[in-house]
């Protein structure tokens, strides 16, 4: 996967994408990609972050969240290239495609 | 389990002890019992936190945590005693527990 710091409108175009598939809550929130996913109970929340754990493993690009109770929070961002890069927007997509399956 | 509000030295005690089984790094940080776990990697640091979801899903008593590889900084609080009770003094035994059987 190309590994390099996306240019602003890369982003915006990606958020664009992400906010048109989903629910419009993806922001650029102090330099990484952030989502604040809301779920019935804390079974459906950490169900979803097992799937994602199991995904950022294989692809050994991996998010910080914060999880309280039914609400995930995520934040990405690619350290080596100090921004975004696609493995955050892929990362991104595949987050919005679990939660989405509920 | 006893469900109320403990007492500044109840706290204190409870966190001697906590701190006295592994690693003392157990503190009262803005009112919630705090550690910040480090481990080898982000498949250790999730094991433990799957572990430690379905306890805290079995005893209907949830933690807020932030992962970031590595990294696991969890927080602990009674929301309807306003404080800490037992419940989190039981959460943070098992956390202690998990994280040391590697």
């Amino acid at each position: 996967m190309t590994h390099r710091k996306l240019e602003p409108h890369e982003i915006e175009q990606a958020l664009q994408q992400l906010n048109s598939a989903g629910s419009p809550d993806w922001t650029l929130d102090n330099g990484k990609l952030t989502k604040t996913f809301k779920f019935k109970d804390f079974q459906q929340a950490f169900g979803f972050m097992t799937v994602c754990a199991m995904y950022a493993e294989k692809k050994d690009h991996h998010p910080e969240w914060f999880n309280v109770y039914s609400t995930v929070k995520v934040q990405l961002t690619t350290h080596d290239v100090s921004g975004i890069s696609l493995k955050d927007i892929d990362l991104a997509k595949k987050m919005e495609a679990t939660a989405s399956r509920g």
